[in-house]
């Protein structure tokens, strides 16, 4: 994408507020593919964020979550909010056709200009995905979308890191797809407020009795109890369930202590990443690079043991102030 | 496990060197889940360490992962070596019928001294996951095992990190087990050394055309061309064309390298992981905590634009030395 970094920030964000959608798309890609660049958008642009509800759509492949995603943001538009989906999706060489199925589907929203929907690639984003989804999310808020649903294609840590930005999580899961594929991470359970039983034709029964298992195995500290929502998202069924439980736990959110706690807690979150990060860069890029090359080789030969007698701390006392 | 603490590090460490099993279970499970005094056992073992040859072994839920690492430990062993298994295994309230079978019929090896498996869950490891399993291989190599097997249960970031840890990525995929399981991450592509076609009975063809289409669009850097091979782990057909084409990599690496430059690499990467982690615990846990949390609480109210004026930069000067 030659000649976007000579755009003006300011110029360009207005166009995106303004409901520019090749602003928009173009603003998306900067954000995702070049930080520096993408933050002096975000800088204009995060005046107008922090309004839209979101909402993470999460959970094994396979089961439906496109879909699901793709009926809810419809019955959102529906009623009249203007909805985003931002897909984060493992794309590949081999992402073949079911998943290609559900974004062609998808798509046919295009023509509404009410809803937006991005895939976000994670091909070359190591240790990135986390940390630019909620950058992304800031700037589709910026551009005046009401619901953000951020759907991750997988199970994992990244997907609780994802999952940390939105206000809600679903988490969303099959009868039948093998056992191994309803593997899921003890941590995603813990953070899923909604619970949804997809493709409830073939049987729910077993699983809904595991998810309740595991719910009373596991007590939330805020007492907030996953209500489970049977669904089949090919047909629209549960979608309105679906819908009313996600927005109790919006209300139950709002009256415990309102919108800004939870968006602090985001902010206190992303903060130590972004961080981290860029500690990290500073201290790593500038003048450590030729030193750790020297220790890690040390490491490999045997004569440095980085276990032992605090290596690791009196290597960093020297570039770190005393507290 | 009260009173580990209170263990002598230096003769905790000698009893697993010296083959007791019963000292290294326990020696595993303090490093996964205490790092300070892990890593006072494990400068006690980091001399014994670095010699073992590591292999990852990765890939989709369902790709019969379990079953191929056990087989593969089997004929190690019969060739003489001591081998572990390393399974980092995303344990969970679901973890049902096929993962555990899978487990029990690992366990049928128990009896023989010369192989150990593990199972890492990965409950409560946010963020730590990657760099615990190479700390835990760390000890397994103290303890005297020739070849130590990574087995990753899921797709995602993490598998990368932890793939970066082995000197031999084997990437395990199916056919037919529907497309979007077979979505696998391009990066996860890039540094599998050896493809494995599993349940290659199912008819493999269309799924070797696929990955020899993307292996032809994605060349390596370092000139390795990924062999492709036919396995049906149930049976242990294949397991010795893939311990061959395992060794031909090895042989490679060693050829082109020895082996000291990879686990400098390996280190190098470590090192990055272990600093950038104790630098901001030093600087976030100490003296920035509150500093952290008004930020946060200024963001989220929107009376300050993270993005805006080098906000981010101009807070961690105050608190990082001049370059």
């Amino acid at each position: 994408m030659p000649g976007l970094h000579h755009l003006d920030p300011a110029g360009w964000a207005r166009q995106i507020r303004a409901g520019d959608r090749r602003a928009l798309a173009r603003g998306l890609s900067l954000v995702e593919n070049d930080q520096a660049a993408g933050e002096r958008l975000l800088a204009e642009l995060f005046p107008a964020a922090g309004h839209a509800r979101m909402i993470g759509i999460t959970g094994p492949p396979g089961a439906g979550k496109s879909t699901l995603a793709s009926g809810l943001a419809r019955l959102y538009r529906d009623r009249g909010e203007r909805v985003a989906i931002l897909a984060v999706d493992p794309t590949s060489a081999f992402s073949g056709g079911a998943l290609l199925g559900d974004r062609i589907r998808m798509q046919e929203h295009w023509r509404d200009e009410g809803i937006y929907i991005r895939s976000m690639a994670t091909r070359g984003a190591l240790g990135g995905l986390a940390a630019a989804t909620p950058r992304l999310a800031d700037l589709l808020e910026a551009a005046g979308f009401e619901r953000i649903l951020i759907e991750t294609v997988g199970v994992g840590q990244d997907e609780i890191e994802i999952a940390r930005a939105a206000d809600v999580t679903v988490l969303v899961l099959v009868p039948g797809l093998g056992d191994d594929i309803q593997t899921i991470k003890a941590g995603v359970m813990e953070i899923a407020d909604v619970l949804v039983v997809n493709k409830a034709d073939r049987g729910p029964e077993r699983l809904e009795q595991e998810l309740r298992a595991a719910l009373t195995l596991d007590g939330r500290d805020d007492g907030w109890r996953p209500p489970i929502v049977r669904a089949i998202a090919t047909t629209g069924q549960g979608l309105p369930a679906l819908a009313e439980a996600v927005a109790a736990r919006e209300t139950a959110l709002e009256q415990s202590q309102g919108r800004e706690p939870s968006r602090r807690r985001q902010w206190r979150h992303r903060l130590d990443t972004m961080l981290a990060d860029r500690v990290w860069r500073q201290l790593g890029a500038a003048h450590l690079a030729s030193e750790l090359d020297q220790m890690a080789a040390a490491i490999a030969a045997g004569r440095l043991n980085p276990y032992r007698d605090q290596v690791l701390d009196n290597f960093l006392r020297r570039f770190l102030p005393k507290p």
